[in-house]
């Protein structure tokens, strides 16, 4: 605890995403007063052809 | 506002998806007196093999 | 399948939930080709202390 | 109802993924007394690229 | 690992969700090898005004 | 995007939410190269009845 799920856009770089988690967890710990051993992070890839907004998909937003 | 998850079972083309973006986003701002600015609609492809109905694997089922 | 999780802000009204899940329901079996038995809907009400946007609290903006 | 989603790290087989749906199946008919045509569960594979702990990506941890 | 998220209508009782607890866990560790400590259950009360199905809401149905 | 779910222990302060939301939004911004007006949080509030970990009900293991 806490258990975070972020979801990005397909195409981060495990760079991005190792820096996400160690700051992520960072910010969890001294906001909610938790040791680092009890703070989970999931990442969500999502693919352009799965997101949509203002009515449109992405994929064809992005064109 | 609001936040769309959709699960589908895998294999809907990219036409069925705009279609469910485009009209989902429709009812939400139907409904709830919402702009389409503000819905957000996410699509999750179920695998056969990673869903399960009445104590059994769908991918069993589907043979 | 599909199976539809919508995050809405807290206070929407039974009726307006019973229109969502009315209309999302008749969405879901136009696009995706399937009989509204199969289509089950979840709604969360999100408070306006458990949101943020733009970095801050939406109990905050809403002020 | 229930309704089950279960995260597993990937790599699991197709005849852990069908045990764990017949068992977890059987364990919510009855400890919930619901009948098994009612016992809905999805499972998510995770990537050791997406899963985090102590504020290390699980893929550097695991080398 | 894993980690289980459990919806279920509301009203369970506290002994019904300690039960489904321990068995789940169970269930998890012996289908998945791994052990009791690294297994994760979050259940979610689902209220019968914010679920739906073929296009009903449940509190509609239910009554 | 991103859009961030964070499921926290209940009895979480406004203040440490208000903390939260506004450190992770900026560790979004910076490591995923965002505006902040596309980053979302979302606080799942845990309640001690609906969690459990190796194997026993967190109410139980609190006492």
């Amino acid at each position: 605890m806490p258990f975070n799920t972020v979801k990005v856009l397909e195409g981060k770089t495990t760079e991005q995403k190792r820096q996400l988690i160690e700051r992520m967890t960072q910010v969890a710990c001294e906001t909610l007063d938790v040791d680092p051993s009890k703070v989970f992070i999931f990442i969500e890839d999502l693919e352009k052809d799965n997101y949509g907004k203002n009515g449109k998909l992405f994929s064809d937003l992005d064109k």
